[in-house]
C-alpha cells in the first residue's frame, strides 16, 4: 500500500498568521520528491487538547505523521509530551541529547536555563534525530502501524533536520518511487492548456497531468509512479518531451524556477550583458533579474524612468516621440530600450512603459495599456499589450516584467517574439 | 459564544509543495484583527472525498469555515460542488457572475472557454461574493449553525476578496465589537518590544497587546472588547497614544499599510519629490515605492547601477571615491545619494549599496554590510549597516530597503536618522 502522510504543524503563530507554514512546504516538496503521497496539511495551536484530537485524527487516515514544531524548551512547547501520551510511551531523559544542548548553548555563547534540558526528554524506544542546527532534538517511533516523525518548528532548523535525518530514515520505508517534471509555460493560461490537453488528462492515469495556474504564467505538471526510479523515468521523460514540443515556444524550461533565472542563466551562458529601461514595472523588473544570486555578472543596471523628462534626459528618448505619442506608446518603449542599451552598453536592453493604474494616464489610455520592448545588436522588437481594467496594480506590473523577460528569453533561445 | 474558525485549503499544489499557503496567514491575521479565533488551518488536495472528509471534520468541531481554493473552471476545482453536497444544497447559475466573468474576458483581451461559465455556479441561496479581481467568484451562507465562506486561491484574488467582501460580512455576524490597532514600527525587533512590554502584557487583559515581527519590522497590535463601539474605543485610543509616545522615534504609523505608504504620503503632503539610487536593492526600492498607487506624482524615478561604471557616468560617482573606497562604503552610498538628487532635479535623493550575498564582494566585505544614504536640501546623512551574515539574500534586500524609507520617512517628519 502507499503511504499516506500528513503534516502537523503545531504553534499558535501559525493560526494567528504571524508566519506562513513554509515548513509544511518545505516538506510537501520533499516528501512528493522521495515518492510518497502528502494528503493533509493541519494546523493547530499550542493547546493539548486539541493537539490531541488532531493525532487521533491523524491516525484514523494516515500512516505517516510528521510533526514540526512544540518541541521548544517554554511551557507551550508539548507536542513531545502529547505525542508520547497518545501512543502510551513514556518520556526519558537522552543523556546524548542533553550533552548536545549544553555543547550548544557554549558554543553559542548563550546561558542555559534549566528548562532548556526538558529538551532532552523524548519518547522511550525512539529513534533520536539530532540537531545540530539549534537545540531540540527531533524524534522519531513507529507504534500501531504508524511512523511517527517529531521535528522541530524553525525553518532554519526543520529544513536540515528533514534533508540529513527525516530523509534516510523515510527512504527505508519508501515502496516505489513517484516522479514529477514541471514544464513552464508563459503566454497560456490554465485553462487553455486544460482544454488542449483534456482528453489526455481523463484517458491517462500514468503518468498523470495537471495544469496550475501561477501569477500569471502556467505549470503543467506530468507525475508518473512506477516500482523503480528507472521505470518512473520511462514513464516521465517521453511525455515530458513531447508536451515540450507541443506547446513550444510558450514554454520557457523544465523544472525551472522562474523566468529570470532561464534569462539570467541564458545570459551567461552566452556571455552577453542587459540592462532595463522602466517606467509602469517602477523597478520592479530590476529587482525579479537581481533577485537571482550571480545576476551581476550580466546585468549592469537600469534606469526607472518615472517623469518624460528622465525618459528624455537619462535614456535619450527624443521629446518629438514623447510629445506626439506619448509615454505610452510603441516608438517610446523602443526608444527606451534602444537607449538603455546604449547608455549602459549593454548588449541587450528591455524597456517597459504602459498604464499600471488604478487610472488611466494623461493620454486616456486605458489601465493595462502595456508596451514591452527589446533591443539587441540583431533588431528591435516591441509587444503591444492590453492586459485589461480588472487586474491590480500589483498584477499589471508582474504581468508587464514577465512580458520583458519573455522577450529576453525567446532572443536568448533563438525563437520568435510573436505570441 | 466565540466563533471557532476553521480555515481549509483546497489545492494538490499545496500539499506537492509548489506553493506556500499564504492565504491561510493573509486570513488568520485578518480574522484575528476581528477577535476571531482561528483553531485550524487543513490542507487537502483536488480529491472530492478528502474535501468532503475534511468538511465534515470542520463541521464537528468549528462554526465558521471559510476555504480557499478549488472554484476555478477546470475539472479539478471541485470546492463548490463539495460544499454544496455536504450542506445540501443545488448549485445554480447567477447570471451576475455569468455576466462579470464574459467581461472580464472581455476586457482581458483573453478567449473565454466554455469551461469557464462553471465559475458562475452558486449554491443555491447563497450570497455571491463578487470577484473584481478574477474570474471565480466566491459565495458565503450560513446552513446548520455553521457559516461557511469560499474563496478563491489565487492570492491576489483571496486577499482583496478578503479585504472588501468577507470582512463585512462578518463584522456583521461578530458579537460585541471588538476593535484592534496595529502600531507598525521600524528599528526594534518582536523580542526588544516584549521585553520591555512584559510586565504589561501580562497584567492587562483588555486591551491586549501583541507584538508581531514582519519582514524585519515590528507590529504591536492592540485589541480591546467592548459591548458598543464607543465603549471599545475608549478602551484602545488611549493605550494607542501612550505607546506610540513611548515607542517614538521608532513608530511610522498606525494602521498604515506600509513604510512606503507614509513615505509617498509624507512627500504628496510637503509637494516633495523623491528619486533614488540602487545597487544591493537592484530596484526593490523602486518598486516599492511604485507599489503605492499615486507615487507618480511624487517620485520621478532612479538608477539601478549594479557596476561601478553606472554609478560612475549615470549618478556621476566619482572614479576617485570607487577606486578608493570601493562601492559598499560610506562615500560611495552619499554620493550616489546626491548624484541622483542632481541628476534627476528632485529635492530627496536616496541611495543603497551593500552586499546582499550569498557571496563576499570583491573587497572581502562580508555578507550584510550595507549602507543606505540620503540627501536633502538640508543636508545628507548616511546609515551603515551590519545585517549580519545568517539572512538571506532576499531578507538583506528587503532590510536595506526599508532602512532607505526609514531615512525619507523620518526626514518628512523632522526626525532624527539615528537609530
Amino acid at each position: 500500500m502507499a503511504h499516506r502522510v500528513e503534516i502537523l504543524s503545531v504553534g499558535t503563530e501559525l493560526l494567528l498568521g504571524s508566519i506562513a507554514n513554509t515548513d509544511a512546504q518545505m516538506l510537501s516538496q520533499g516528501l512528493s520528491a522521495l515518492g510518497l503521497n502528502v494528503y493533509w496539511h493541519t494546523v493547530v495551536g499550542d493547546n493539548p487538547q486539541r493537539v490531541e484530537q488532531a493525532v487521533a485524527t491523524a491516525r484514523s487516515r494516515a500512516d505517516i505523521l510528521i510533526t514540526t514544531g512544540g518541541l521548544g524548551p517554554t511551557c507551550d512547547d508539548l507536542t513531545k509530551q502529547v505525542l508520547a501520551r497518545a501512543f502510551g510511551k513514556e518520556l526519558v531523559r537522552d543523556p546524548e541529547s542533553e550533552e548536545r544542548i549544553r555543547a550548544y548553548f557554549a558554543a553559542t555563547g548563550r546561558t542555559m536555563t534549566e528548562n532548556n534540558l526538558q529538551q532532552a526528554l523524548v519518547p522511550q524506544g525512539c529513534t533520536v534525530l539530532s540537531n545540530d542546527w539549534g537545540s531540540a532534538p527531533g524524534c522519531a517511533f513507529q507504534a500501531d502501524g504508524m511512523h511517527v516523525i517529531m521535528l522541530p518548528g524553525p525553518p532554519s532548523e526543520c529544513t536540515p533536520m528533514f534533508r540529513h535525518r527525516v530523509i534516510p530514515y523515510l527512504q527505508s520505508i519508501a515502496e516505489g518511487m513517484i516522479l514529477s517534471r514541471t514544464i513552464k509555460l508563459f503566454g497560456i493560461g490554465e485553462s487553455a492548456v486544460e482544454a488542449q490537453l483534456r482528453d489526455e488528462m481523463n484517458a491517462s492515469s500514468n503518468p498523470t497531468l495537471a495544469p496550475y495556474a501561477k501569477e500569471g504564467e502556467c505549470e503543467l505538471r506530468v507525475t508518473a509512479k512506477a516500482p523503480t526510479q528507472e521505470e518512473a523515468l520511462a514513464l516521465l521523460e517521453p511525455k515530458v518531451e513531447e508536451l515540450t514540443r507541443r506547446f513550444a515556444p510558450l514554454v520557457y524550461g523544465v523544472d525551472v524556477p522562474s523566468l529570470e533565472q532561464v534569462v539570467v542563466d541564458g545570459l551567461r551562458e552566452k556571455g552577453l550583458t542587459l540592462g532595463c529601461a522602466e517606467s509602469c514595472t517602477g523597478g520592479l523588473l530590476a529587482k525579479r533579474i537581481t533577485d537571482i544570486s550571480g545576476s551581476s555578472q550580466v546585468f549592469l543596471g537600469g534606469v526607472v524612468s518615472y517623469t518624460n523628462q528622465v525618459k528624455h534626459q537619462l535614456l535619450g528618448v527624443p521629446a518629438q516621440l514623447l510629445d506626439q505619442y506619448g509615454a505610452v506608446s510603441q516608438p517610446v518603449a523602443l526608444a527606451m530600450a534602444q537607449g538603455v542599451r546604449r547608455v549602459l552598453g549593454c548588449q541587450i536592453g528591455l524597456a517597459t512603459t504602459g498604464v499600471a493604474g488604478p487610472q488611466r494616464d494623461d493620454r486616456d489610455n486605458p489601465v493595462g495599456t502595456m508596451f514591452v520592448a527589446i533591443s539587441t545588436p540583431e533588431g528591435d522588437y516591441v509587444r503591444p499589450l492590453q492586459l485589461g481594467q480588472r487586474p491590480t496594480r500589483a498584477r499589471h506590473r508582474v504581468q508587464t516584467a514577465s512580458h520583458a523577460l519573455d522577450l529576453a528569453r525567446r532572443y536568448l533561445a533563438g525563437l520568435s517574439y510573436d505570441l
